[in-house]
């Protein structure tokens, strides 16, 4: 006998590719997760009247609204989900949280510590969510469950890095993320800001940085790369590598994590695999698997397809919608969340000052 | 001003993982496709009343019916999607044939040539769909497009191999597939086929062929594995290996071509790309490359994600029906239809009939 | 207190590329290799005196001979090394025999069975040994290392292939390696005898097979492709592909093994490498472990460098010298020697005359 | 006519790990370059003496001597090698300079700046060799040349990462290399050295650096790791890392440089190739190329085996004295000579200060 579902209303602000991303999980999450909600894409906003018709059709949107301010409030919406640049993320969000929404925003969660903190602060007893997707690539959760097991031991080294080559195209040159009035920084809120969320994730707090950060391209107000290195709480060393130059690469966003029991390494171009080095077995055994994190017994592998049938982008969004509605539903806290977003914000906030100062920050 | 799409109710048989695979691209083709209809999941049909009532709640069908046989001729009904054991391809596809609906059908078509030939016969006039998804991972699409370019010159070799360790599990030993009233052969019919299907695409028809078959299990009548040589009417040759007892494999559906210009090489567990390599550049310069076919200019990049952001395994089946679709609606034909499924039965029939005369046999 | 080492003079016929490789292992096996031997490189035998003399310098050879005829069964040579065009092997290996020398011979050993076969004879009291020199890739050795200790259980598949794209290379074509009269054959006699030695090293003996040959290049008298079917005496299958016209591959000689435990693969272009999966780990730890076989506790790896550092193809023939230097000292059986010689070129026979009737072949 | 070649007496001092890779170089070089000197193998020197015996046998020194001192002097000495703990580099470069002999040695050059400095000006008019290695990996000359060519553009980006696992060994731990005495630094002097080299070669000058170091082991007096960030004199912007508890890696040195026209990159686990990406094809062709660096055309391919045979270790130390030959015969200079040896200890001195004072350092 199939359980009655809660309808929960939604109300989506930005029809770009995220907001694609977004629709997607929207409609998806109910055929792989088993959550006591019955989601209804409601209304998406935007401004562009033609183009927000088009999105609206082809991703299922009962309604239109070309301003977001009288949706975000209405009665008849219970989540607010934030799809657009960053400088209007923190608008939306506390209006949203002034009516009372569950609210889910893109990341980076804001452009300053302060917005963010304030933000933070008005979603205090909100369900809420910061879309750090990464967190729930299937691989990625494995790496957690091995460092949760203690697998690697004591941790020594954690590298991250994300190279793209979208500040080397002049096309793209010319869109929000490339105006500090919009996106408040460049590679720093668009790319460091994922690999610092996923080192929290992983490794736990940041006690100290030294950062530069670079601007190849002339003309252009944000940086295209940044560079740290860090001490984390738990006593390993950390470096840190974002750019919008890395030329030949998509989406290179990966780690690597050195313990004292065993290594791991991810790419995300390469989503559905974890590479694993396991020290403790006798030494001619050892060496890196190239594991596919597919199942059996993988994260989100009972959830999606049957082992060796991978999955894609999509689906770490579909994954993090899941778990969220899940924790709803049992009313457990979920991660990551508007903390998690301040928290980055004050380590990239770090990044930037260090950049200035030469010298190295506290976080 | 958005176009009006023309309505197609479908009409589902079966409810195990496969039938998933095709709710799935039910619902997602028109996120992705821009086609003139509009999907309506209207019933699926399975003899287990449980499972069927949870799987059409979590796939969103709207009607649930114990029977095919009264859904299939049904008015309201435009397609029928058969997505059962090989023994029920058939009948299901005759009496939908009959019916006059649009019919998609699972691979292999069916359990004999007799079998297929009639089916292909019975749907001549109508619009008809062999689900051989693998034609549609963009990595293959890619292959083919540079094959049709004639960037690999003559052709020399076909390597073909289809290895995953599902024979080996005692568990799985039990299921449909490893019984040969209702599956037709093992290895030959359900790993080969996908094999001869991408064969017969990439690099058209078999002349003749000499192969074998070995079963391990032992008390099971349907072989595990089957290795083929043939010699393809393009003057190439070519192997095939299939097998249930691949062990360390999931999925590991793959092929190397190996022509006068340059050579190709693919494997499903690492479905994103596609390993080519030009052997017109000059000496010093030429490599494989391993290309991640998400674009730019790639087929499909342009309807998923974006340059560097993975698909899986469910869009194989989303672009099939998305160019089924196309082609539908501009009275064109497709492939792979039934006439395919048909040619491919034919050569599995000729692996089967080698491996028993030990003899080399024409297709 | 060092050893005295008994001196060893040897006599190789034969200054082209193998004989590069020969000298070099003759000057190296004693800086890695504890053998009682003391190896000098007495005389270097070829027909063309200029190439010889320049030759010899590079390589330390005492002294030149455009005949080996005399130079065979002179007292002081103690070793007659066989570095020349097949069809020289039977004579020169007859007449070192008859002299009572120490016979090294290049693979594949003979033209025919017929003259391995009399080849075999006459070495039955002599130390002899065929340069098969894949068998002592580190890599290898670690493979049959777990074959013996069962790590991979019962073997299902045996997988081999080796493609070159020397035949594609119309310079090539010119050499003795494609003429019949001076190579017996060609990629089955150059490429496939390779696969049939390892493949019997590793996996026992061929009960029977099936097979076709292939020549892509118009007026060429030797085939260019093989392929082969065969079931093994350990009651696994097999398939063996070798070509020369595999464009895009310059050295790619491999095999993958499947069994009830677990299964290995290996590609010489990625020579410090072995791919291992172990079925007997709980589910969710299986991967294939890509294992950089240089130690600590591998084959060789406390022979030559150390951990992490690698060894090339020159190795492998140091390898097969120190070990054949190791077991003389012994008095132990050594392998491949003159017997597995044979043992292959009946293999290979089968190989071609099943490429002519069409049938399977009993070997 | 075979050229008279100009016989040079070599004294190493040393007959550890590395005394092995120069003694085999020393007996190789002839094999395979063209050098118009004949090397031999005179006196070796060291502290144990039944070690030494055994040494010298196995690589064929004809002397042995317990004491350097009076040996780099002697008359009949021309070259004077140096294979020992860092801290016994600059007293035997000084006296063997004062001697007026050819010096080689090992990296790093010396423990200070001061000392290097020394060592640069004794042998100002001598030739002179320091042993980093890498830069002679075929892969790397190749990365070279292209660099050279103009093929990546404006370079952006310059990683590079050398990780093993030796520190985390106890047993190594007890080694010279573990104490500052002798040493002079730990991982920095090491493998981050090597790095050094390896970027200079390739990239040019470093402007300044903020670094860090670590040392993971309790009561050790070295660093066991260190990490830069740097900006180069051409504009890019560079990370360093070096770790010997980099669990899981055994010779992990590697690199990925970014530019305007393509990238590349290398790691030592895998010498024998290239990944190359070149950014003017067209943008449907672009992606990495895993280029395997043994010709045709390629640096060193016509001087070792032939294309698709694999050069291992030890050809890099062949390759460096072949060139050092080359261009001793030449009267050309020789890179890397003492005073690139000089300019990468002033680079390490600024790691370790910047390491001290926390903030950016000029070189």
């Amino acid at each position: 006998m199939p359980e009655r579902k809660r309808p929960l209303n939604i109300a989506m602000v930005g029809s770009g590719f995220i907001a694609r991303a977004h629709s997607n999980a929207f409609h998806q999450v109910g055929h792989f997760f088993e959550v006591p909600f019955s989601l209804c894409t409601k209304v998406v906003c935007a401004r562009d009247h033609q183009k927000l018709q088009a999105f609206a059709q082809q991703w299922e949107w009962q309604e239109t609204a070309l301003e977001w301010e009288s949706v975000v409030s209405r009665k008849d919406i219970d989540v607010v989900d934030i799809a657009v640049p960053n400088a209007l993320h923190a608008s939306i969000a506390l209006a949203a949280a002034k009516a009372g929404k569950i609210v889910l925003c893109e990341k980076p969660l804001a452009l300053t510590v302060e917005e963010a903190a304030k933000m933070a602060e008005a979603v205090r007893i909100l369900p809420n969510l910061v879309w750090f997707n990464y967190r729930r690539v299937p691989a990625i959760a494995l790496a957690m469950q091995w460092i949760e097991e203690g697998r690697l031991g004591q941790i020594f080294h954690y590298r991250a890095y994300y190279f793209n080559q979208s500040g080397a195209d002049p096309a793209k040159g010319q869109t929000w993320r490339y105006r500090r009035s919009e996106a408040g920084s460049g590679a720093v809120g668009d790319l460091l800001s994922h690999l610092v969320d996923t080192a929290r994730y992983l490794n736990g707090d940041i006690s100290e940085l030294s950062a530069m950060t670079h601007t190849f391209a002339p003309q252009r107000d944000v940086d295209d790369a940044a560079l740290a290195m860090a001490r984390f709480a738990n006593g390993s060393i950390g470096s840190f590598e974002a750019s919008r130059f890395g030329v030949g690469r998509r989406n290179g966003n990966g780690f690597e994590i050195y313990g004292s029991k065993g290594s791991l390494a991810f790419d995300l171009e390469d989503m559905n695999r974890l590479q694993l080095f396991d020290a403790t077995e006798p030494a001619a055994l050892q060496a890196t698997k190239s594991m596919l994190v597919t199942g059996p017994d993988h994260p989100y592998s009972a959830i999606f397809w049957k082992p060796g049938h991978l999955v894609g982008y999509e689906h770490t969004f579909i994954a993090t919608l899941g778990d969220f509605l899940v924790t709803l539903a049992r009313q457990e806290p979920f991660h990551p969340n508007f903390d998690d977003g301040l928290k980055t914000q004050k380590i990239i906030a770090a990044v930037e000052a260090s950049a200035v100062s030469g010298v190295w920050t506290r976080v």
